[in-house]
């Protein structure tokens, strides 16, 4: 079998052209001898493609030098622990919620001081995003934390919030890269890198430096200090070298791409071939309000839970892996990361409108 | 270049095999049209994996029922926060200190509880392991912690303490695999397995199942919860899937060479000839005491830091990587785990031969 069309919400799909070069650097990476799994952490040839990768993301994303870039482990999950224990200084924060991961970076919160829901759109099964430009921002909030898009839900933030002041704190796993961003308006950014950028076991943070500090909550474990992190470079202990090394590559290709803007101009091309069709669909319909899509997850329903099934089923067969919505929401969910070819949703879509010609009654 | 000889300390050689098959799966894993990389870790494709790697690394270990296995992230460092803060119900620990892992696992604990220092090889710089047949076991502690093995220093426990029945704990990270073991003698085997098993970002926990609690210490983040992990069968979150697709090649490639009793052979066989030379060699000795020798790791020098500097030199001219002591002890440390093949040894051998008699005066 070839290489088919993964709409997997993560991991996800890498540029082909990544997984090659991997391959073919496995047993020799570039006459070193060895394979960058075998490589030392503390090796020149590590630190070079560490410090590029880093080099690269700056770049990419036009990080001011007053930020610090880490790459870390434990994934997103673990950054729900690490955000309060290491910034909740006044033991306050505020939450926005609009989805699960955002509820759950709030649930763990609450472990360590008093987290507050000062907006939710659970009401409608999160299918929007909250006006946010005049919340009840807490006086003495440490961070107002968000998660910028909505794997599950499919939305996407598209205005930051008016945090009064406040240090806004985004988890952006689901749209990392995939357009530009201005990080001055941002605390800490961070994300998993299994959607846009690389295989799962690394986590990026970009914190402002002056948010890095000694004085972390009692009991804090090491490895949970961003302190420790970056005063080491990301190498206070061994790093996860090889997935390290992976994003390297995705942000060369993001960069050989035309940077993050080309990125935006494709994926909203990309993503408005899906949208346009299911707006005009007699049997499937997107299920999140126009103006909070989001470019990277699109889910779709047909209202009759058999008929989804089929759906699913069918699309698979047809070499479309992974449309099925998450487990807690069910339906149809298309996730279209950047290494998604357009012609991956081309694709799609022809077999979505075969599909209703076939079963619309 | 081809493959050189990679004496790194960790990250560290993979069995040429290992990393063969996995260049070859890259684009498409056995059909799947997808790399394992890119594989959600909720699908049937990579269950598989993460199944038939236990059921593998139960075999080799001969795991008992009522031990789980967990592929976690955060290196062996984040396990030295997780112990005790799951395990530590009376918050008394035991630690016996033979070399700077278990030293800093040891200041870790401080942060939980008491952690008494009841044995250390300090006093002639870790260059032998203390007699732990009668030590001053604490009443009413919670476990009693060892590093196996020393990978700076070179010593390895050839008996394990007497705990006088309290939970043993034990950081296998550098001798993983690498013999037969006992694992009824142990509430906790835990590695790092950027050594022994694969790349880094995975760390393997072996861990006795009355040990796995919903009662940790207050403030314990959800990811350091053993619980969390053990219930989710290690996919509470996304696991560092790649990781632990390489983790299963290198199991069935041990099963391949006949198990942990062949491994040993051939490890005591290897670490032989190196220890052979060394000992009747004028210009190079080993730093530990010969009966606390470790099979992975072993440290020497020639006396001369100068010339410890030369010879690590030529040695890496002549193919011979990662040969330089750890930075915090100089001289030569030349790690040899299950993937360094028996050749790379025996050459290794014939260089040093070479360089002592150019060098001897
Ligand atoms: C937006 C978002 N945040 C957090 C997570 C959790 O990430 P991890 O599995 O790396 O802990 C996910 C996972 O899908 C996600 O989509
Ligand atoms: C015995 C031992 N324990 C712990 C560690 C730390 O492991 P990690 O870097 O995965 O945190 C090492 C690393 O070399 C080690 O050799
Ligand atoms: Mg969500
Ligand atoms: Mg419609
Ligand atoms: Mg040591
Ligand atoms: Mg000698």
């Amino acid at each position: 079998m070839g290489r088919i069309y993964n709409f997997s919400a993560g991991p996800a799909m890498l540029p082909e052209e990544v997984l090659k070069e991997a391959a073919e650097e496995m047993l020799d990476y570039r006459g070193t001898g060895m394979s960058v799994m075998e490589m030392s952490h503390r090796s020149k040839a590590f630190e070079a493609i560490i410090q590029e990768a880093e080099k690269d993301l700056r770049e990419l994303m036009n990080i001011p030098d007053n930020y610090k870039v880490l790459f870390l482990q434990g994934g997103a999950s673990q950054q729900f622990a690490m955000i309060p224990m290491n910034l909740m200084k006044n033991k306050v924060a505020d939450y926005i919620i609009t989805g699960q991961w955002s509820k759950k970076a709030y649930q763990e919160a609450k472990n360590y001081g008093t987290a507050n829901a000062i907006a939710s759109s659970a009401d409608k099964t999160f299918s929007y995003i909250p006006d946010c430009s005049d919340l009840p921002i807490s006086e003495n909030a440490d961070y107002v934390y968000i998660c910028e898009n909505n794997t599950i839900y499919g939305t996407k933030f598209k205005k930051l919030p008016n945090t009064k002041g406040k240090t806004l704190v985004a988890d952006v796993s689901s749209c990392f890269l995939s357009e530009p961003v201005d990080v001055t308006k941002y605390g800490v950014i961070y994300g998993g890198v299994q959607k846009n950028i690389g295989p799962a076991g690394v986590v990026i943070v970009i914190i402002r430096e002056d948010l890095i500090t000694e004085d972390t909550l009692p009991g804090t474990p090491t490895m949970l200090k961003y302190k420790i992190h970056a005063d080491e470079k990301s190498l206070y202990n061994t790093p996860p070298a090889y997935g390290i090394y992976i994003c390297g590559k995705v942000f060369k290709w993001i960069k050989s791409m035309g940077g993050l803007q080309a990125m935006k101009e494709r994926n909203e091309k990309k993503a408005a071939i899906l949208y346009d069709y299911l707006d005009q669909s007699k049997l499937f319909r997107g299920t999140v309000v126009k103006e909070d899509r989001s470019l990277m997850n699109v889910p779709f329903v047909t209202g009759d839970e058999e008929l989804d099934a089929k759906f699913v089923k069918e699309a698979k067969a047809a070499g479309f892996e992974n449309l099925k919505g998450h487990r807690t929401v069910g339906g149809m969910r298309a996730s279209i990361y950047n290494a998604m070819p357009i012609e991956g949703v081309q694709k799609l879509v022809e077999f979505m409108k075969k599909f209703e010609e076939e079963n619309l009654k």
